[in-house]
């Protein structure tokens, strides 16, 4: 496994209040105005790209991303979930997942352009032991759907 | 499989040049100016999220994600790699898959917030035929790899 990066936020630090963990990656609640219902799926060790993992690393992080995926259709019924896996600025391999909502700052365009809007959508409000509890059975319906 | 919808774009045209595909999805090239490097892998049924598509499903998609991860980065050696699926205007299941340099017109930003530059970064000129021969050498790797 890569050495823990002093300089980098996701090696140094959990980034946000944990859902779900093993040993190799975890899924961190994000604080983001106007997001409530925004996770990132890190990957624990400091690598930069998916391909940077093997195969079998990749199917278990995009396992774990789905299966947040799932939570948070789930209980928030969102109008769309963006995932995305950028880290031009922290290159340390995280997925964002975030439920969008049809009248949130941004929509239709991503969380990262102009906003449209300064007010925020009505978005359910969804407890962070109901969403843990919702990643752990969305795992164990993806172990037993396949 | 759910029937082409006449409204959606990506049901009704294949949405660029395409590099790779099968009966189940596809990987074509992107025209857009500055981001030479930025194809899109594309779901060819009319779903709109991963988590409509079953484990086998996903997994095949984003197996050709990341072969198509790999094809770019051997071609472009780029700074990073962004990957997105959002389809809030789309809601057809597509992929972005951007090759990203240190000086192109967002960087460091995702490219779908205000550019900071308007010049173009110098970035290797790979043909279409090359790419094509990369993505199919990627998803032999991967098979072998595994």
């Amino acid at each position: 496994m890569n050495r823990p990066l002093p300089s980098c936020e996701l090696c140094t630090a959990a980034g946000g209040e944990i859902l779900w963990q093993d040993g190799l990656c975890r899924v961190i609640q994000v604080v983001e105005p106007g997001y409530p219902a925004f996770c990132r799926v890190v990957w624990n060790a400091h690598v930069a790209e998916m391909t940077d993992l093997d195969a079998s690393e990749r199917r278990h992080l995009m396992r774990l991303v789905f299966a947040t995926e799932a939570a948070l259709r789930r209980h928030y019924r969102p109008a769309k979930i963006n995932l995305a896996s950028l880290g031009n600025v922290v290159p340390h391999l995280h997925w964002h997942v975030i439920a969008r909502f049809a009248g949130d700052r941004h929509f239709p365009r991503p969380i990262w352009a102009e906003a449209l809007r300064q007010e925020d959508a009505v978005i359910p409000d969804v407890t962070t032991e109901t969403l843990r509890q919702a990643i752990i059975e969305a795992l164990a319906e993806e172990d037993g759907g396949t």
